[in-house]
């Protein structure tokens, strides 16, 4: 099981940021980070009972890259599921799917929950390998920040006792292989118009997956021999 | 599966209870019923968002046998989970657990959430046919009771409904996935002795992603735009 990072970003409400510190510290989770958060005062520390060491600890910072900076998985969480497939940047798997998938993975995960009223933006979920929903009401399905944290934090600790799998790719290695898609679909000209959400497809594709150290690899492999045997014949040419 | 009533005991902070009537709204449970409860004011409204037509519609009893008259389950929950089976009016299971145990069930299905400090005192324990305690850190396992409430509700709800992904990519179409590969590592002229692993790599990891259709076409794109950029360059020499 890997190590959890909380992220919220821009949290507008005190109370909700030490009732999250509770949460975490009901499920043996500790590093808390804020991204330009609301003023914290008394509010925060009572709602975050035995877990004022969690809140105290919590680093602040400004922008949401410093926070998932060194994180080998970013999840996104989005109270807003599409039935269309088009919106393919709000398709979502559920927090018992993301505990059996990230429960042999080793490294850092880092979970962002957004502001209280419109969640993250397309920006921030942009960034996310995997995006959890919680399922809920179809007419009101938007759950306190600190509910949906609670959610997600016991579904990971109810999976920790699973097996270890294998090693996983680390985030650093991730990028590596979305750099080499991004270097294949240049050199096959790839149309402008489709490109972004190609890219998104295939980031949300291997955040499901969670490739072995071995299949990281493999995959390297075949994107990199497809781009470099394209360059080379056209200079041949 | 029954219908669910939630009953609070001496609820003893307004926010709590409006915050369980917004998880109750959340999850599709309408029937709260509160124990001498605090006086509810601003900061339940406040906290109960949308659900505050469940909390207007809260049914105030005194004593806690008016709250289960009529229900044909009476759940308990507890924070303490005893090892000892003498202290029997305490063996608990999971809140898993009893989503599965009363799924099959129709009549009504009281759960009681006790105190904020000191929870369900052991008269009111003795009431209940089930006791269910959340898995949560030996060194803090008491959840705020709004937290408790909305882990039930989730649980009840998500055994309700198996819910709906987005229709992923059919065994034929991962099948031409799979041949777009092929072609792929052919006109990369692959090595013969990594050609058979790759393929499976591939074909594990696609299994595990599970694409969505719209993710199979994009895929698909990829791969055969470069096998045929690769075919017309080496026409073209």
């Amino acid at each position: 099981m890997p190590s959890i990072r909380v992220v919220l970003v821009e949290p507008k409400n005190e109370g909700n940021v030490g009732a999250v510190a509770r949460a975490m510290r009901n499920f043996d989770v500790r590093d808390l980070v804020l991204v330009d958060p609301c003023p914290l005062g008394d509010e925060a520390r009572k709602r975050a009972m035995h877990g004022i060491d969690v809140l105290e600890r919590a680093r602040t910072v400004e922008r949401l890259d410093d926070a998932i900076r060194e994180s080998d998985l970013v999840v996104g969480t989005s109270g807003i599921k599409t039935e269309s497939e088009r919106k393919f940047a709000r398709i979502a798997i559920s927090p018992r799917d993301l505990a059996q998938r990230i429960g042999p993975m080793g490294g850092t995960v880092a979970l962002l929950f957004g502001r209280e009223d419109d969640g993250l933006h397309d920006g921030e979920l942009s960034k996310c390998d995997l995006l959890v929903t919680i399922p809920a009401s179809k007419t009101y399905p938007i759950l306190n920040v600190s509910h949906a944290a609670t959610l997600v934090l016991y579904e990971l600790f109810a999976a920790k006792a699973t097996k270890k799998g294998p090693r996983t790719a680390s985030g650093l290695e991730k990028e590596r292989l979305h750099d080499a898609l991004t270097a294949l679909l240049e050199a096959t000209k790839y149309p402008a118009h489709k490109d972004a959400r190609t890219r998104i497809m295939f980031r949300r594709l291997i955040g499901r997956a969670a490739p072995s150290k071995w299949e990281f690899h493999a995959l390297m492999g075949v994107l990199q021999r497809a781009t470099k045997r394209i360059q080379r014949l056209e200079t041949k040419r």
